[in-house]
């Protein structure tokens, strides 16, 4: 299909975006095209506007519409406690789940040696001043259980060290719904270990 | 997430596609949030650029970016064999086994009364206009193979009765790497009838 330039080139840049490969980009493209005035229009609007408003949030690294963000500018949430999550999709995450009140701060990645990710790109120190400016009385760090998260989360206890701020971290055990067969060693090991009296 | 607004609205935007759910489309926006020039300005610029180039080939029906089409418009594919396909989909998959050189015509959909769809609203005239105006040798129907598409590839033999034109049908039977085991006992049935000399 040559000369069908176009529509060949935006198959493919849908192509591009995660979880999108090229026969589900050609059944979207395909369903546009029955009624571009109904679809293309409106994403096309759609994207631009979001583009155009997108501001990261200077206190948390939140991205949203505005800065500082709605979670760090709502009075209702308490500013007194901060969750510190990997990216943007984790904050969604636990937000999605209802169950936390506090404020977020958003490192955007993990330490690495390798891409040569230190503390500073990290939003460490922010974090540090956040604690050191206001009544932070708790930390929560809610990095993923992965080597890299955890050694953030290592790093970043240390870096809070002698500041008067309690650091917790994520209850690890088995998963609400969970079948310990299907469950690695890890896990399983972890929850044995964290195990709590029978209430 | 209540002022997130506009990112709120450009994930259930990309949730109403087709294949796409709520999960995929927040991806989806994770994704092109993260760099936004890099994800979000090329698709908004692509959408819009498309939607003004489509057109529909007011000779065969199918979406081009000119009309005639590609296809109407090359001069090496032979326009004494037209193809009658139901939508778009089938003339895009038709091309993707690159084995017809010849000229298409898309209906459209098919007959349903249900839906009001008449013979006018699958550009049947059209074709056979088309069939009478040129030197056209063979038509071959590429409906669906289903009750509604069988009912319109008899619609159309009927409406060409009369015409100097060979009309075809797609061959139907076992499908390439089909294991019989696992197919249905209609596809079985018509294979056994429409049995070849073994050669």
């Amino acid at each position: 299909m040559q000369s069908q330039s176009e529509i060949e080139s935006l198959i493919k840049q849908f192509a591009k975006l995660p979880g999108i490969g090229p026969r589900s980009a050609r059944r979207l493209v395909l369903q546009m095209i029955r009624e571009p005035e109904k679809w293309m229009a409106p994403l096309a609007d759609h994207l631009t506007r979001t583009m155009n408003v997108l501001k990261t949030c200077t206190t948390c690294g939140n991205v949203d519409t505005q800065s500082p963000c709605h979670i760090c500018a709502d009075p209702r949430r308490d500013a007194g406690q901060i969750c510190v999550v990997e990216q943007l999709a984790d904050l969604w995450a636990i937000e999605r789940s209802h169950s936390f009140k506090g404020h977020y701060h958003v490192l955007g990645g993990t330490l690495s040696a390798i891409d040569g990710k230190g503390p500073e790109a990290l939003r460490i120190p922010e974090l540090v001043r956040r604690v050191q400016a206001n009544g932070v009385k708790e930390v929560i760090l809610a990095t993923n259980i992965t080597v890299e998260g955890q050694m953030t989360a290592h790093y970043v206890t240390e870096e809070l060290n002698g500041l008067d701020v309690a650091v917790t971290r994520l209850a690890q055990g088995i998963p609400i719904g969970g079948e310990l067969d299907y469950l690695d060693d890890g896990t399983l090991g972890t929850a044995l270990k964290a195990r709590l009296p029978f209430k």
